[in-house]
């Protein structure tokens, strides 16, 4: 069977036993997420930050302090159902690790925020070409002058990613992309990187740099390494995300983000 | 000048000299509010319940612990710009105060919650009747047998208000107030009462009755008393609210929230 006909359990099945492999493609139809897991005391402020930094930040589900399942994962276990994780203490990378069981605590509280996978899908169905996916890369990232809303010690810019779109499909791109508002929903910005107060597109601060041809815009979505920089920023005792690239499939499909 | 259009600053200011008024009607395009205060070490749990049950609980804005005014009130006082409040203690009604100074303490968190009169002006504007309105009193408001879910401590049933609606406004209903997602959007439910548990609509749990007239359909929305009864289901040390029909008039265009 295919990876993309793979149910989300299936996947997570494969991942819990061992098998490590960026996640793009895997389980067509559903929602893959980010991961950030920090310590009850901080869960708050991470809550509220989510809260007034939407668009950036879109939570699909807070599971309870400690508990490892919930209804994003039926049946699966956050601790070793994705390929890889990132490991902080103080706000610095201490692993790497596929398994992070031997890092659980009773106080962790687990962050299930949603990536911009589903609206890529979406996109590239209505026969608009992503750069990034086209040249097997990860999207260029840039973080911009326009600070988030801060929550207690969590603080930080704004997060974007950047895809190069045909100036005639900009509106349809915009259009479609505002139909997921719980999935990042419509560009932050389209045209112009220095009103963002990005001074190189070639220079991206997080994944890799994409050819911006003739006739092509720059569009600038609001990107989920925002809250990761920012609640690292924070230097929580202890905080864990996922690997780049390697995210949680959850048992929710992209069309039920639709709107 | 009217009351109608009156700035939500003017309003605030009116009512924070003591006036003290139900708010219905005042400051026309602007969101009203509920308002739901309790101590930080129940904030999360409140936050965590509204964001796992976002339809009957639409956070617009939550202030800092101990903070008393915020972008959706500039230059107002949240502790006196209220024409009244409700204050509880430990689940328990205590008083009814129009200002809540000599309750203040510096760890209380100010959650501003959607309330459904947005979307009954732009029904009204669509040329579709409220009879709670006509007739002068609250929204008939039942407890549900759905159940939200819990975070925490907190946990209830869904509350839903019902609005009695002529058949062939029943699509037009539906797809003006889901256009409104942050402020409880479409209907939870259109027609049978009986699936909701709700035995009688002739005796809801709170408001007033209303007559359903022949060829009127109930029509039943998620409901922000869902998360106050809930709070004090939880029987925090302390809790405010707003007095029944006597909000919060914010800064918030109406407009802002239409998608």
């Amino acid at each position: 069977m295919s990876t993309e006909a793979l149910s989300p359990a299936e996947a997570r099945l494969l991942f819990r036993s061992g098998l490590v492999t960026p996640t793009a493609g895997w389980a067509a139809g559903y929602v893959q997420a980010d991961l950030i897991i920090v310590p009850k005391e901080q869960a708050f402020d991470v809550l509220l930050f989510a809260q007034r930094n939407p668009k950036p930040c879109p939570i699909l589900g807070v599971l309870n302090p400690g508990e490892t399942s919930g209804p994003l994962l039926a049946g699966g276990d956050i601790r070793t159902d994705l390929p890889r994780y990132a490991v902080y203490v103080d706000g610095e990378q201490v692993a790497d690790p596929t398994d992070i069981t031997q890092y659980w605590r009773d106080d962790l509280v687990t962050f299930i925020v949603g990536c911009s996978f589903t609206f890529e899908a979406a996109l590239q169905e209505a026969g608009i070409h992503i750069a990034h996916i086209d040249q097997g890369t990860n999207a260029p990232m840039y973080r911009t002058s326009i600070r988030c809303q801060p929550a207690g010690r969590i603080s930080g810019p704004l997060v974007v990613s950047m895809r190069p779109i045909p100036a005639a499909q900009v509106a349809d791109a915009v259009r479609i992309t505002s139909h997921y508002p719980s999935l990042h929903g419509a560009p932050v910005h389209v045209g112009n990187p220095g009103e963002l107060g990005i001074a190189d597109l070639g220079h991206p601060d997080f994944g890799e740099p994409v050819e911006i041809r003739e006739g092509y815009v720059p569009v600038f979505w609001a990107c989920g390494v925002t809250p990761q920089a920012a609640v690292m920023e924070s230097k929580p005792s202890l905080a864990i995300g996922h690997a780049s690239g390697h995210m949680l499939i959850t048992d929710a499909r992209d069309s039920s983000y639709l709107v």
